[in-house]
């Protein structure tokens, strides 16, 4: 695709060494664009940014989002905030009821304020489809009927969102909101074809499936995701913009186990653990409507398909990522 | 109003002590409910429940939303949570950007986290129309279109309503979102007609208005308010409920400074600051669709300028409340 010209030179990235924020790194660096990563490297691993550290125009900042006077130094004649560092864990919420408000709402009021402060004049939100709770509308277009949220998880990018956006209102900072599906591809280091991969290594005779396996989600290829920012950054208009990025299908979780099985050659017996959900909040059946990011002249590269067997070559090429950390 | 039974017998409001907060408990302690109320009196006043202290059923907790173990104490033995206390003030977020969020986000969820804990099995929540932000439909009903916020406080008040609704999926407590419209009425002690009565006591001759007196805005008298909670919780169904409250008529600025002065006896010069908002973040247009709680039987007793008229009664038979503390 593409690479659109960026309005501004200096940019800092949250979660740089994350999945999806060491792949912006390396693309934004591509770009010419001169970056600050800043990651606590508690999921973040720095192998993910073994390129972008031998890139004079790359530097890597050791700090927490819960640490407003750290995110506020390393923010400092940035022009630009891509705010990606979260909790990116959906499911387990209830078991720790403060993490997604911590990690999630009270950081991305973190970053903001330290943006404020320093002087950023752009932001840019990795929010996520899971705000829409179970959506009436499929596909579901960013301006769905006002959700539901059914997790702590989705409630807490909910928050994060609104924000952003009284951030962009008041202090006439521009806002960019990106809604993700799930996110595949190489780095990819948690998710249900991480789950399904580490399971099937350890016992290829059973594979246990959440849910019914008839849920129906969405996912898109990390480069694809990425991708997306040059089109909505250099071609939006406005002081806040929100953008769904997602496929235009999706697939239920008994085709992606089935995938993986064929790429894996095994036949193992296949566990459901029952129910329309794969857990307490989970949505049964997620497809964003991606028309305004592709009125920009963005479009995925893969299918759902192809992103679960490319991940699964990747943690196939990389078995470091099963490790213990 | 017909005052319907509810389904708890004891319960704690937070804010107990505020405008809305000391009605419904005089409201609930009515209704035969054992009220613990909950407030640290930093804008409530111990005034607001001097009849609600002499009511054997009434136990007032000093206490702050901020401290999570003072909550959990005083939500033991509870069965239904009111939470009211929040910063109320609208306007001045961009002066004060955590306040909004300790205040009203983190003040949220340390209740929900604090009911959780304690058993409780019911969670009400007062939210406001400002999370609609500017709407593009009016009258503007619960689902309407995903929302852009505006302001900080409209921020606060979506993402408390998501943990509210999280709260609810997740560990099944029953859930109530009000999105009120401004409320009116005896014990009101800050908001535009609060703000033009003291101004017009300090100089009869003129009167500043914010905008240009166009914005049209909805009011709702605070006994009208807190009759819905009847209807609300006796019979609505499901585990999360969302109300909007508010007459079905929007008045404009000017029509309510022109009630205040023909009922103070006062013909200012009114010298509008200029444009269609009154502060960055202000919606100029504020009508929402109650058909969802008319539903259930509840409507409004009194008009918009009927409920101007009693609260101008009340702060001029109350010039205590002009005093500074």
């Amino acid at each position: 695709m593409e690479t659109l010209p960026l309005p501004f030179e200096k940019a800092l990235v949250t979660g740089a060494a994350g999945f999806i924020g060491s792949h912006l790194c390396d693309r934004l660096l591509q770009a010419g664009i001169d970056v600050v990563g800043f990651d606590n490297l508690s999921t973040g691993r720095e192998e993910f940014l073994s390129g972008a550290l031998g890139d004079p125009r790359f530097r890597l900042v050791r700090g927490d989002t819960q640490d407003p006077a750290a995110l506020e130094e390393a923010m400092r004649g940035r022009q630009f905030v891509f705010h990606l560092a979260a909790n990116a864990d959906v499911r387990f919420g209830l078991q720790h009821p403060r993490r997604d408000l911590e990690q999630n709402t009270l950081a991305t009021f973190n970053a903001l304020e330290a943006a404020r402060r320093a002087g950023v004049k752009g932001f840019a939100f990795s929010s996520t489809g899971s705000v829409y709770g179970e959506p009436a509308v499929h596909p579901t277009p960013e301006d769905a009927p006002f959700p539901v949220q059914t997790s702590l998880y989705g409630a807490s990018k909910l928050a994060g969102e609104g924000l952003v956006q009284a951030y962009a209102e008041g202090f006439g900072m521009r806002g960019f909101v990106f809604r993700f599906v799930s996110i595949l591809g190489e780095r990819y280091s948690h998710g249900h074809v991480f789950d399904f991969h580490r399971k099937l290594r350890a016992d290829p005779s059973r594979l246990e499936v959440l849910g019914n396996g008839r849920q129906r989600k969405s996912y898109l290829y990390v480069q694809d995701c990425v991708d997306a920012i040059f089109p909505a950054l250099a071609r939006a208009e406005g002081g806040l913009n929100t953008f769904n990025l997602g496929t235009d299908e999706a697939c239920e979780v008994d085709d992606s186990v089935g995938w993986i099985c064929e790429a894996m050659g095994l036949k193992p017996e296949i566990l459901h653990t029952g129910g329309e959900r794969g857990w307490v909040g989970d949505s049964p059946f997620i497809l964003l409507d991606t028309s305004r990011i592709r009125a920009l002249g963005w479009k995925p590269s893969l299918s759902i398909r192809e992103g679960v067997l490319k991940t699964l070559r990747y943690l196939r090429d990389n078995p470091w990522l099963l490790e213990k950390r």
